[in-house]
């Protein structure tokens, strides 16, 4: 690690926004035109000491690229008799979870950490914090946005509370699985005295350098997911708000986390065709059925020379497609597989969880033909507050500011 | 893929052993000096194209770099009326998954596959087969080796039949998460209606390109393990024999896996001078306590200026240090995380199970001052048969080669 201090040095320099210390780390190498990623190494030749940072007005591990893994963890308050006791206790988790992230992301272990090895090698490693009703509450009930509660009950749904909402979560992502495995541990140590660990959900996506840079991910069933990610003007927006868009507070945004179960060996019955028809693209390259290529815009209305709808009504892709501006959302999500159970953690963000995701969600839960083989077990949705600069502490800064 | 007819061809070109094909990977790309790894990339600068070759004369996923992602399945055959009829049906099966495994290690779907496109990135992908006592026996009873058995009982097991000795043993390895859980899910739809899952275990290990190559893993306890791993010559006699050694059968060796639970949270308890105690090795630096570097001898008559021992006898290094030139092992093991379990997948490959492996286990067993901390749940021993070229499969050759 002996280009460490001015690798350090090059990250943090002038970086108080995520985007300055992303721009930080494309500084640190050379990183070759979009599609054809030359990947970002250390002087090893190795991809272990990349380093996102934890400081800016925007929490990482959401607009920056999702690494290999990721781990999702809820955890519930201990209750207390007061309001203020309990306050005061969700502060001092937030500050002292604030502290390890920052240091694990830079590669060092937890203060009184028994392990540090294991943490040197950061492999993009982020921690992400969302906030639930009750600890929202106990920060600044003037700051609850009204979407922060439950979704309503969709007759898909088949809810394992096991899997429901908490008062925080933590998003650990991670291109290395020992790193992220010593990060979970260290970070639920801190947790003990103040919190009790709710779910676990552990997912995946491709390996760091696995696909080309860029490409879009296939789910379990082989289908390209996330197609209509936004991107640029269009993610900023859908992400951190913009004209006729408000986030909760200011470089805030919204989570919505729902475990969803897929029938592999029911999918395995459907021919090529039938998938296709189900979901209104091609499983192969993605194109929507009507032509084109995977990131065209789908035409619901196509026709074919017989005057036929070249898409289904009913299709995943005619029921998802956005209705107005305000329907985009930001799919960050991981495959899962647990046990004989596999399917995607589902995450979605957006500025707005009733303008942006729930119209798609009452689409999709009404009809979808994909619904015969997806089954929603879980289902949380948390506030995500802003970053913090160093010395603060992720929901520090929410009694004081108010709603923009 | 516009590279992949070429990179075949050098892969694939002159090999027909796994050397071979190691030898094929490296002029493939540049490969750097030990120590400074150069990552193998393909066109893409990614390294899931990376393909380690099927067919040879040894099994791969044995000598070839541990990748990232490791899954071992245990399998049951389905008892028939008769002898011939589970032999019809053993070779069945291994002529089937040995095509299946060529397939999916080239980066093809296997035959019929529902989702080819997540074979596409092969990530080093290696698919190896074990055999258990009742499949050597089903295959050419005079062949069995006397090792091929349940390890005599030891004080420290606590040992879980849902981890126990099955009919067969598949090891899977890959650098991607996606690619693997589809390789896994191909396999096992292909063995059922020939055999049963008697278990599922998954590990980690770094990521690809997270750390230094050839450097030593580290254990959950953030031990490097693996320091006293042999390489050149006495890797090739410890793995397939040689003077004195015998294997059960040429190119072909042997696999213990036990499943060891680690008490991490008792682990925590122990300061850093008790941990290295226990280990006989420093826990950062991997150097024996009595000085040096990871990689040098560990001298168990050490002792300090006033003539005390440096090591205790009991330390694990100190116990585990080989009595004879037979006592050469082959660790090739993951880390595993299972919910709240966590431990090691403990993989060692050695020609001869009763030479090599037990006089290790035995003193281990005896006393090691790490045995506080873990816990033996899961073992099994498997005889791994020589590999295959392109028309056979692995264990075709069972019944015509004899003990050489």
């Amino acid at each position: 690690m002996g280009t460490r201090p001015s690798r350090r040095a090059l990250l943090f320099g002038g970086a108080t926004t995520m985007v300055g210390a992303a721009a930080g780390l494309a500084g640190a190498a050379v990183l070759a035109p979009r599609g054809e990623p030359g990947p970002v190494l250390d002087a090893h030749g190795a991809n272990g000491a990349q380093r996102i940072g934890f400081h800016g007005q925007r929490q990482p591990g959401i607009e920056t690229p999702a690494p290999a893994h990721a781990v999702f963890i809820g955890l519930d308050l201990r209750r207390g008799s007061d309001r203020a006791g309990e306050r005061d206790a969700l502060e001092r988790l937030l500050r002292l979870l604030s502290q390890d992230a920052a240091r694990l992301m830079d590669g060092r272990g937890v203060l009184a950490d028994t392990e540090p090895e294991l943490a040197a090698h950061p492999a993009r490693l982020t921690v992400t914090f969302g906030l639930g009703p009750h600890a929202v509450g106990l920060l600044n009930r003037d700051l609850a946005p009204r979407w922060l509660r439950p979704l309503e009950a969709f007759g898909i749904d088949e809810l394992d509370a096991a899997y429901g909402q908490s008062d925080l979560l933590l998003q650990l992502c991670c291109d290395d699985p020992v790193t992220l495995a010593h990060a979970r541990r260290a970070l639920l140590k801190d947790t003990r005295s103040l919190a009790s660990t709710a779910w676990v959900q552990a997912g995946f996506r491709p390996a760091y350098g696995s696909a080309p840079d860029g490409s879009t991910m296939r789910n379990l069933f082989g289908q390209l997911d996330g197609s209509a990610n936004p991107s640029g003007e269009r993610l900023e927006r859908a992400l951190w708000g913009g004209e006729n868009l408000e986030p909760w507070i200011e470089n805030g945004t919204s989570l919505v986390l729902r475990r969803i179960r897929m029938d592999l060996d029911g999918w395995d019955e459907a021919d090529r065709p039938g998938r296709d028809f189900s979901l209104g693209r091609r499983q192969g390259s993605g194109a929507p059925l009507h032509g084109g290529g995977e990131h065209d815009s789908v035409d619901p209305g196509a026709l074919d020379e017989l005057g036929l709808p070249l898409l289904s009504a009913d299709s995943h892709v005619a029921r998802a497609l956005p209705r107005g501006v305000d329907e985009v959302i930001w799919r960050r999500g991981y495959k899962y597989v647990d046990g004989v159970e596999s399917g995607l953690l589902f995450a979605s963000y957006q500025a707005d969880v009733e303008k942006q995701f729930l119209p798609i969600q009452r689409r999709l839960a009404g009809a979808d033909l994909l619904n015969q083989w997806t089954t929603p077990l879980g289902s949380a949705v948390y506030a995500i507050p802003p970053g913090c600069l160093p010395g603060g502490f992720i929901g520090g800064g929410l009694p004081e500011a108010g709603r923009r």
